[in-house]
This record gives C-alpha cells, sequence and structure tokens, in this order.
C-alpha cells in the first residue's frame, strides 16, 4: 500500500463538472452521505433544537440566479481570445458565476439564496506566463479589474468580485498553468507553474519517489500558486513546513514587470522577497512559478490517537511535541472531541456488538481518568520505519508523562481516510438548514486558553443556538493555530445578516485576545477590516506604495487584504 | 560547568576602551597572541611567500588619521543634547573613527593606511524609542544622513558614512537601549530593546535557565537589533534557526512612523512584515525591539571532530544531519582542514610528545583512509543529556555511511572554546602585512561543487599570491553557506585596489555560480552592485517605493543595499 493511497489522483477539475454551490466536484462527496438524516438529528440534539426545527434551504437553481449582463463585450471577448485563444475564454453564467466565489459559508449562503449581485464578466485560462502579462495589460487598457484565481476555495472572500472603479471584472484562472519545470533530486527541489492541483503535485513527485507533503484540507481542490498568495498551511506543517517555509523561489508577473527570486536556500540580503509575495493575495502581482522542498516518500506513515483528561494537558503535550519530530499533533477541545466520537458512530449503523464495543471503550476511557471533559489527540509521525518506531517510543512517554491515555493507531487511520472528507457533509448540511462556518487564529501559548473561551463564547453568543467547538490543528515553539467551527440552524429570514454578526463577534475576541486574524485562511475581503487595524496605518500606507509602484493602475483584486 | 562557559561576560563595551582599528576591546586578545610570528612563518609557506617577504604594515595613529571638521556645530550638538541628553551626544574624533566604519577588510585598511576621507559627524546614544523619533525628525528636518548602528562589527559596509546629498551625517548608536522587556516562560519568547549585545542577553536569560542559542562569530560585540538588520546567522541555526526564524515580533520607528508587528506565530495576513524588517539594514527604520524565541538551557552542548576523504562525503554527511537534529554540522574544505591542522600545532610549542601524538594521530587517519585531501567535520547536538546520547549514535551511523571517521571529541571542544576567537588573530596580521578578508554565500546543493572551485579560482587568480580556502558553515534541506576565507601579502603601494580587485573577482563568482551574494553578513554598501543585479529592477523599484514611503526624505542609511 502507498503511504499516500487516500489521495484521490482521478479528480476530473473540467469546470463543467464542479458544484457551483457547494464543495467538489460531482460524483465526489461525503463518505456517508445515506446517513446524513442520523447526523443532522445528532447535530440538532448538540445544538439544542429539536430535530425536524431546521428549515428546508434547498438552493436555488443556476439558471434562477441573478446574473447581470456580462460588461465585456464580444469585441473584448474577441481581443482576449487573441491573447489566450478563442477556447479559453469564458463569459457564460456557469463559469462567470464558478470563479466569482469561494468556498465561505458567506459565499455559499449568498448564492444558494440569489443574494449575489455582482460576478465577474469574463474568465479566461492563460497556458503561460506570456499570456498573463499580456491579460495583465489588457486589463489596464480596458480599465478591467483583473482577479488571479487557481482552485477557487478561498474561505475569506479572496475572489469577491469588487469593481470599484473599473469598468469591468476579469478572472484569470491559472489551472491550465500546471506544468512541472524541473524536479532537482540533489537539492530536494521541484519546480512548477501555479496553476497545479494538489493531486496533481503529489503524482509527478510521487511517481519519482518524492513528496511536497503539503496537505491543507483543500488539498483536492486547491492549487500551488492559491496556497502561496493565502500562506496556506498542510496539516503536517510541524514537519514539512507551513507553505512560506517550503517555498526556496517564486516568479511573480506584475504590471510593472517580473519578480523572480533566488533559488538559493537562504540570504542575507534585504527584505525576503519570498515572504512580500507569499500571503500578497494577488494584489501585487500574478504567481506564475514556485520552486519548493521536496522530500523522499517516507516508507511510514504513523498515526495513532491519545486522550487527555482535559485541554491543558493536551496542550502542554503538544508543546513537548513540537520539539520530538511529530509531523502532526491535533488536538481537539471537550466538546469537539465529544461530537467526533458521536459522528463517529452515527455514520454507521448501529449493531448490538457495535454498542458493545464502545461500551468497552468507554469504559477503559473512564478507568483511565479520561472522563467527560476529554480531549482527543491525533498525532503522528512520518519517515523511516526504524525512525519512526524510535519516536513512537518518544511519544508513549510524552503522553504517560502529561497524563494522557494512548488510543492506538485505529483512530489515526480514520483520521488519515476522512483528512479532505469533511467539506463534503456541509453540503449536505446547507442542504438541510444547517449553518456550517469555521474560523481560525494563530496566539502565543501564554493566550491560547483565554483566546479559547473568548471566541466560543463570542460564537455562543451572536449564533445562538449553536454548536462551536474548537481544534488546535497546528503547533509551533511559541503558540498554535486554534480552528473553530460554529453550525447553528440557518436563519432563512436574514441568514446573511446572521452570518455577518457571528463573523464579526467572533473575529472581535481573536483580535482581543491578541489571536492573529488568520493563521492559514489568509485575509481577503471578510478579514479586511481586523487585518488592517493589526497591521496599523503606518505599515498599511508603505503597502499600498509598493502595490502602488507594482500595479500602478490598482487592476489587480481590488478591495481584498489593504487594496 | 555551564554549558555556556565560554561566553566572555564582562567584556567592556565602553568606546573609550574598544580599537578603534582592529576587532574588540582592549585586553581582549587573541589566545596565542605569543605564538604569532610562529603562525606568521607557516602562513607564509601556505601562500608560498618567503617568511620575511610581508611588510610591516603598522597602522597610522588615531591622531594622524585626516578627520574633516565635524558638519554639526555647536548649535546642532547641543539641539542633539536637548533630545538625548549632554552626556549623549559625542562629536570628538575617537567616537566619529569608531562608529563610521564596520570590521570588514576594507574598513580597516582604509583606516589604517589614512585612506577613509568622510566621517560621520556625530554620534548619539538614544535610550529610548521616543529619542530615535526624534533624532529622526532632527535628521529630516536639518537635512542629515541617519545612520543606525549597533555593535558596528558589519563586514559589508553597512555604516559606510555616504552624504549623499545631505548637509551631514549623524551615526546613532542603540547600545543604550539595551533592556528586557519581558520573558514568556510559558510561550518561550523574550522582548529586548534592539541595542543589547549579545552576551548581555545570554547573561539574562541563562539566569533564568533559558538561552537564545544565537552565536555568530561576531557574537561578543554585535547586537540584536544588528542581527535583525542584517539576517545573521549564529553556528547553531540548524537548531535555533537565523535570526529571522528567531524572530516572532518586531518594533521599527520610521519617519513615517512606527511599524510592530503582531506577537503570534505564524500567520496568512499578507507580506510578512518581520521578514520586511530583516535585512532592511536600516534603510526602512530604526529596529527598536525585537521578541525572539528562547529555549531551556540544554543539559549538554556535545560536539565532535569526523573526518571524511573527500568534500564530496562530507556534503553527504551533512545534507543527512540537517534532517537528524544537529545543533551544527561544519565541514571544512581540504585546504582549511590542512590548515586548521597546522595552525592548531602551531600556537603550542612543539615537544617530543606532543610530536609523537601528532604522527600517532596522521597514521591512525592515514589506516582509516583520511589522506591529503580529507575534510574536517566538527558537528554536535546540544539538548538533554539522554537525547544528545541517542543522537550520537545516530551521528556515528551516518558518519560510517559516508565513509568518514569519527575523531571524537576533542576537536570539538576546541572548537566551542575558539569559537569568537578568531577575529582577534587578524588584528595581529594586518599589523603584519597579511591581509585577510572572508565572504559568504548560500547555494543548492547542485551547485556547492561547481560554486566552490569557481570562487576559489577567481579568489587564487585575482590575490596571487594568496591561501584561499572554504568551510560550509550553515546547511539546509536544499543547499548550504560557503565560507570563503583568503589570505595575502598585503600589497602596500594599493591595499585597496587590491581588495577591490579580489572582491570583483569572488563576488562575479559567486553570483555566476548561482550563489546568493551574501547568507549571513548582509548587503551593506560592498555587495550593493551584486545585490541590484541579482534581485533585478522590478524588484529594487518596488523597495525604493517602499522606502520612499517611509522614509520620504531618504535620511536613513544612504547608499546601503538599494538606497
Amino acid at each position: 500500500m502507498s503511504p499516500y493511497s487516500e489521495i484521490k489522483f482521478d479528480i476530473n477539475y473540467d469546470p463543467a463538472n464542479l458544484r457551483w454551490n457547494g464543495w467538489g466536484a460531482e460524483g465526489h462527496d461525503f463518505f456517508y452521505a445515506n446517513r446524513v438524516p442520523e447526523i443532522v438529528a445528532l447535530l440538532a440534539k448538540e445544538i439544542g433544537v429539536a430535530p425536524d426545527s431546521f428549515a428546508s434551504t434547498p438552493s436555488v437553481a443556476l439558471e434562477d440566479l441573478r446574473v447581470p449582463p456580462a460588461r465585456i463585450g464580444e469585441a473584448g471577448l474577441k481581443s482576449l481570445a487573441t491573447i489566450v485563444g478563442k477556447d479559453a475564454v469564458f463569459a457564460d453564467r456557469r463559469m462567470r458565476v464558478l470563479y466569482s466565489r469561494g468556498q465561505s459559508y458567506y459565499d455559499l449562503i449568498r448564492l444558494r439564496t440569489n443574494q449575489f449581485s455582482v460576478y465577474s464578466d469574463a474568465v479566461v485560462f492563460p497556458s503561460d506566463e506570456k499570456q498573463v502579462a499580456k491579460l495583465l495589460a489588457w486589463c489596464e487598457k480596458n480599465r478591467a479589474a483583473f482577479i488571479p484565481c487557481g482552485g477557487a476555495s478561498s474561505v475569506v472572500g479572496g475572489l469577491e468580485p469588487i469593481a470599484g472603479a473599473h469598468k469591468a471584472i476579469l478572472t484569470v484562472n491559472l489551472q491550465r498553468m500546471n506544468k512541472l519545470i524541473e524536479v532537482d533530486e540533489i537539492s530536494g527541489l521541484a519546480t512548477f507553474e501555479a496553476g497545479i492541483f494538489g493531486p496533481q503535485i503529489e503524482r509527478i513527485l510521487n511517481d519519482r519517489g518524492w513528496t511536497l507533503g503539503h496537505f491543507p484540507q483543500s488539498f483536492e481542490y486547491s492549487t500551488l500558486g492559491g496556497w502561496a498568495a493565502a500562506r496556506s498551511a498542510g496539516q503536517q506543517s510541524n514537519r514539512y513546513g507551513k507553505i512560506e517555509e517550503i517555498l526556496t523561489a517564486l516568479r511573480m508577473v506584475s504590471p510593472a514587470g517580473e519578480i523572480e527570486t533566488l533559488r538559493a536556500p537562504a540570504g542575507a540580503t534585504g527584505p525576503d522577497w519570498n515572504q512580500i509575495i507569499a500571503g500578497s493575495e494577488g494584489l501585487l502581482g500574478v504567481i506564475t512559478r514556485a520552486t519548493v522542498k521536496i522530500h523522499r516518500l517516507p516508507e511510514v506513515r504513523s498515526y495513532f490517537a491519545a486522550y487527555f483528561p482535559d485541554l491543558a494537558r493536551a496542550v502542554a503535550f503538544v508543546q513537548d511535541a513540537v520539539h520530538a519530530d511529530f509531523a502532526m499533533a491535533r488536538i481537539s477541545d471537550a466538546l469537539e472531541t465529544r461530537n467526533l466520537e458521536i459522528l463517529s458512530r452515527a455514520v454507521k449503523p448501529e449493531t448490538a456488538a457495535s454498542a458493545f464495543k464502545h461500551q468497552l471503550q468507554e469504559q477503559a476511557l473512564r478507568i483511565a481518568g479520561m472522563r467527560a471533559g476529554r480531549c482527543l489527540v491525533i498525532a503522528g509521525f512520518e519517515g523511516d520505519a526504524r525512525e519512526v518506531q524510535g519516536r513512537e517510543i518518544t511519544a508513549r512517554q510524552l503522553i504517560r508523562k502529561h497524563k494522557g491515555f494512548y488510543g492506538g493507531k485505529s483512530g489515526g487511520q480514520n483520521w488519515q481516510r476522512g483528512r479532505f472528507n469533511m467539506p463534503f457533509l456541509r453540503n449536505h448540511l446547507l442542504e438541510r438548514g444547517i449553518g456550517v462556518d469555521t474560523l481560525e487564529t494563530a496566539v502565543t501559548y501564554d493566550r491560547v486558553f483565554e483566546l479559547h473561551d473568548a471566541v466560543l463564547k463570542a460564537l455562543k453568543k451572536s449564533a445562538d443556538p449553536c454548536l462551536a467547538m474548537c481544534h488546535l490543528s497546528h503547533s509551533y515553539h511559541e503558540g498554535a493555530c486554534l480552528y473553530f467551527t460554529c453550525m447553528f440552524p440557518i436563519d432563512v429570514r436574514d441568514p446573511v445578516g446572521q452570518w455577518k454578526r457571528i463573523k464579526i463577534a467572533a473575529s472581535d475576541a481573536v483580535v482581543a485576545a491578541g489571536g492573529n486574524i488568520s493563521h492559514h485562511h489568509g485575509v481577503g475581503a471578510d478579514h479586511r477590516p481586523w487585518f488592517l487595524k493589526s497591521l496599523g496605518a503606518t505599515g498599511v500606507g508603505a503597502l499600498k506604495a509598493l502595490k502602488a509602484n507594482l500595479d500602478p493602475k490598482a487592476i489587480l483584486n481590488p478591495g481584498k487584504l489593504f487594496g
């Protein structure tokens, strides 16, 4: 069995095949789609409402969306076709809808309830860097906004079609720029065009015995350029690094010209351009190429479950894990732990045998001191078999040190199997009146508990009734990423107002507790006010000056980040 | 014994006590100053010249330096005194000379031969951030250049007093801003004012059981702010990270205002301001505070020597070491290995017993296959005793895997003892007609050997006759830092022209072979042409726009980096 066998390599990315109002491609679904009614019933109980109290919330049909006429006419489309070719220019309803939004709850609820009023006017698919440069010039000349796009999986409004003073909006989708440029097996580096999807990268590298090791939850539907532009984090970032650490070099095409960073390991040559381009969310230019660190396919990827009596013990364990070569160490807080346990039972029909097995497990946990309030940790290692074996011994010692309970590998395997699957469940919940929003932040350890409690309080107050829970998804020397999930009955009278209330309350609480407004989702349009406040006027002014130099006509991705 | 006992905590940083034309404070010297004649004789042999062929090159006396009158008059000094206090403003000869140069060969040879024509007009020592802001405003108002300064140990012309269009030059020395602001033992973070020296940081942290772990060779005479401004690397950066990785937050005061980055572990909030400020070399503002990652004092610091039959085997070993928790793994090439061996014998009088011991060692090495061309590696670990023990077993396996020979710990201990001492030897060599220049670069592994050979060839050609050698000082996943040392008879007719010839040849060779013009020394005035070429017009233009916004009157450190 390949250590990466859970990767689905045969995804059909044909836009005709992608869901315009939900996650993923047609035919690619939640593993337990047939158990959704049972899941809904359980969630009702957890939220504290009657199981039949959720509204029916079917999506409007694509044909019924109020999509205004495109502001790029026949002549414009023709001139675009001279740049990218006829088969790479689209102004049809489906394409305009598909690439005018990301995958945030805010995006999807507006689409599904027909409240989106602005759409991109055309979508083009350049096939090389020269075409990108020409498209930039086209937008400058035609006073059109230029929105760069990869997998369109932003959950922070990174693709929000904001025209501003522009006469039209052009979305430029990089998916056809997905070639491998070079694999350097001596230096452990590979260079790809930026529009390549996660599974396409892994297929190319796995065939040669290598891996990138970057697995965000969006892995199946997001691209290398998108990861870099938004500072993505993979689930194994403890081992492989966050995308900005994985990058060795970048190439970006701006209206003012091209910037290519040096393909060298480290430097003392002024501000680090990789770290200016990473996170620039398409405001400074279009990332066209990236050189990334690659690793030999690990012989073993071994994940296990462990339980800790409370969040404090689990966090102390993870602080040790950061310095003990863990590929990942992920903590669910008490409520998320409880819900993961419930969910894992709900997705399979209960039999006498399974009920009995569950009873035994519960008993074992209680005997070990893991009662209500216990926190689940999924953690593990990747590498040579012997190396991993040694580390697992250390892991067991660390679990004991922090009064935890080793829960075996089946929990780890389940997590691996389902790691990219949860976004598909949301598709179903949105149909059944249940809203699902997520948000994340990074904070130093001295503030973890304060922030955890403050954000949950804000969510509970603003989304009452709801189920609000948290996991600690990534950890560092000095702090961690806290990832919150909030599920609530959709207020059909004003779903957008409901979301805004929740978003504002949660974001205010994050910033007040010293958290970063984003650890890996990015800023986009949604986090902009909190980002501007955190950075302050001097920093914002300087970034604007940088943009004014690279993008003097301000065509690039208006209204996002500091734009 | 403290694991950090080789740190000299009692250095007297009083400017009156610092050498104005060489490294360090009076009374702080090369350990084997009494053996310098023997060392000179050996170097002559290695360079290939007669031992008495070196010119006598005593320094001009401080009184005889042609220091032009200061262009900041009594009134100016008085108004500066209202900002920083009377005891913090200096325009005397010694102070102006001391802080108008760094510690490069180019700086020292010009000073010692009285070829420096421009000096800073005054030196001030602010004691807080508000004073820094007022000094910026003073320079804007008085059209003076503002050169921020820490330990004045730049080896790339980072302090070069270039007035440009300015009416005067003010050097602002941060050394009095050396307070601890906070130690956060929960998050493993400490915040200091930027002007604090290396040993001052370690003393504060060691007393509490912590360490920063950042030990550049300049450690004893350089400051936190200087490290950040120039992207310094410590000798143990494999374990503790390069300074830009050690930084969690920074505060910078610019003419346009203050930028303070968020004290959070990681983010997805646009371009990373820590990585814009790090390496900005005083062009964008003055770094006034830094929050850095700190670590529990390791129980053990254990370094050993190993030999490999050639550079290729040693590099292969180090590539494995990068992923095996080494705190350091440093390779000397064949010629540096040979010279280190010769030097270590030269510093002590030879006895019959020591000659016999050397003979035995040589025999053992030859039997193990380590003949001429062998490369010395100094490597080791820091951490818990048990942990380090385990890693040492792995290290021995890796040495065997790459056909190396374990050379024991005494070589490692010698390296630890002398790690900060070599710059003092240069003081003596400069007196005796021997020039010493060093340069470094970072390059990917696929180009290490090509670059190594090309740069040595360029040095040998441009500095003929010379002794040119190299060590690989820092290593990364995808490449390494190569550090070159060149020793040559000073051409007393034109020492500056001689240096320029060498610098240009070496830098051209570095860039042609794909290396970064600097890995940890910085750009300053000396590397500027190669830096500008590497980054390209678009990137340079954007940085200039950034600077124009933060420093609209262009007072900050003119003529360095992209300024």
